[in-house]
């Protein structure tokens, strides 16, 4: 079996508002990044299926012959929204010979791809190609890297399996894919996320797939339809820290002083809703600088509200001092305690 | 006439928690400080009447015949609770040859210090005395130190008139006034505030009369019956601000985002709820590590609070700062803007 060539990116992403609040129910607001993954899948003629990796330093290879003993028992490809099938996903860590828990990033990425690879060709034939894949994103900076490699992944090897049209134009970052092949590219791409992540939110992905501008509410992904360009400067603190421990930090406070805290979700709540009404008015009408103005006031009161959960971190308040010694407004995003943080520029910023 | 002689003293009061969100109906807690305001009335037989303010130097002297001539028209003491005499104020201000609306301090006292004697005096024998005031607390920096000052006015010429006992030891800080007494004191006091600051919450002169701590809501004044002593360090920034201004300025900001702003009012209603329940706590079982936890964590919250409401100052941010490397808490007190932070110390901290 012979499949067509194609290239694939797939963007990052930022957490405009709403890091946090959005796992107690409130309104978060998410943008893709002009940072992208970008994968390229070629067919060969060796029997061979090659993944490789040049920024996490993964080149594996394999013989179609030792994959074609993993063919999962289900049959065809499934539909979307499916769960993770754990029948396939325990052969796949047997296979690569993995035991424990904490995976590092090779090896997850190379579960994802195999686990991908198998559930849309392990019933049929399996064709010889090589996947490479590499990205401007930084790994585990909350910029989204896995879920833009989950995206690429999902939609090449569906364009593989003919599940979905092959971008005509290589390097065309726009492709003419329809709602439907956009949600079974991003229904794969969650599935890869959940190998990577365990219990990802489905956020990044949903950017990674639609790119622009996405709204969370409740579980619920919107994409905006009518956003302007925002010029943000990214600035990674290099801090590492664990979401989960983040996570669980917020939870923590929020039982410990319930009626303090309750009022500080609903307020960032209200952040993310009129910022989301802010940046429409901005496709409406002339952008003016009180538009900014507002704007950046809601970064600011954000950021005090993401210390008053106890995300904060003295590298993101350094931040937050030198460019506002520029007069520039910033915050974390994502989970904060280190990761990114955003500083928002206005448009006649000096680079 | 002769009267006693005495010697009063009030203190000055720190906001713990509640500052501009008291304005908008929410819960303020205020703490009286160990720093205090001292006056020492002497009765004279010169025929005159004396004030001497040496921290501003200020040093007036009338004789009596000159103040009889300013009799106000009313006879007798006044009630409690009543509104200023702005026939009373008319002459005064006539009398001290002050046209302008922005008067300085030494004016105001001054002024006070007359409505006050007059007030209670006017109607029947003036008596020649002495007073002399001096502090322990800067002046303008929101300590309430105009307020301390009201309370000893009114309290002491309360005793030289002898509507209410003369303490009977000098130096005794607690004296064995009755409520009636401390509510009789206390309007007065408030009646001097208004000459001095226009339109005075009552704050300031209540903790000034009951010490301790008090609470406030809606307008009513509720003083605390069981708090523990705490060690808190007064920093004076020495940036000058209006208050007015800082508290226009929180109001626009509730104006312009009425759903990001109410629910921070409420979060610090709530700070100063929890932060009451603790310090009753505190007096109740052993004092804990955890107690100290808890109020620290308020009072970084809160300060977070006041900045997202644009009270904050870069002098305060600092104040915070240096503190937080050595542990400790700290936030604005007061109306911000510059103005004085309070920064919590645990019993076992260093001098």
């Amino acid at each position: 079996m012979q499949v067509r060539d194609c290239l694939i990116s797939a963007p990052g992403k930022a957490i405009l508002h709403g890091e946090h609040a959005v796992v107690h129910g409130k309104v978060a607001l998410a943008v893709s990044l002009n940072l992208r993954t970008y994968l390229q899948l070629k067919a060969s003629s060796d029997g061979k299926v090659s993944i490789k990796l040049p920024n996490i330093d993964t080149f594996v290879c394999w013989e179609l012959s030792e994959l074609k003993q993993l063919n999962p028992c289900l049959s065809g490809k499934k539909e979307e929204g499916q769960c993770l099938d754990p029948e396939l996903v325990k052969r796949l860590r047997e296979f690569l010979g993995v035991t424990n828990e904490n995976l590092d990033s090779s090896t997850t990425a190379t579960l994802a791809f195999l686990y991908i690879y198998l559930s849309l060709f392990g019933s049929g034939e399996m064709p010889s190609l090589t996947v490479c894949v590499w990205s401007e994103l930084p790994t585990g900076a909350g910029l989204g890297s896995s879920a833009a490699y989950s995206v690429c992944l999902a939609a090449a090897v569906l364009c593989a399996s003919g599940a979905i049209p092959t971008p005509l134009k290589e390097w065309e970052h726009t492709t003419g894919w329809c709602q439907e092949d956009l949600e079974l590219i991003n229904s794969w791409a969650f599935q890869a996320e959940k190998i990577v992540h365990g219990n990802p939110s489905g956020v990044d992905n949903a950017v990674g797939t639609w790119g622009g501008m996405l709204k969370f509410l409740a579980g619920k992904i919107i994409p905006l339809s009518r956003v302007p360009l925002l010029r943000i400067l990214l600035t990674n603190t290099k801090v590492p820290r664990s979401t989960k421990v983040l996570v669980a930090r917020v939870k923590d406070k929020i039982n410990k002083f319930p009626s303090i805290l309750i009022p500080v979700l609903d307020s960032v709540d209200a952040i993310s809703c009129t910022c989301e009404k802010v940046l429409n008015e901005m496709t409406r009408e002339p952008i003016k600088g009180e538009h900014y103005n507002i704007l950046e006031e809601l970064i600011d009161i954000n950021q005090h509200h993401l210390n008053v959960m106890g995300v904060g971190h003295p590298s993101l308040d350094t931040l937050c001092q030198v460019t506002a010694a520029r007069g520039l407004h910033s915050k974390l995003t994502g989970a904060g305690g280190g990761g990114c943080g955003i500083t928002l520029l206005r448009p006649g910023a000096a680079q």
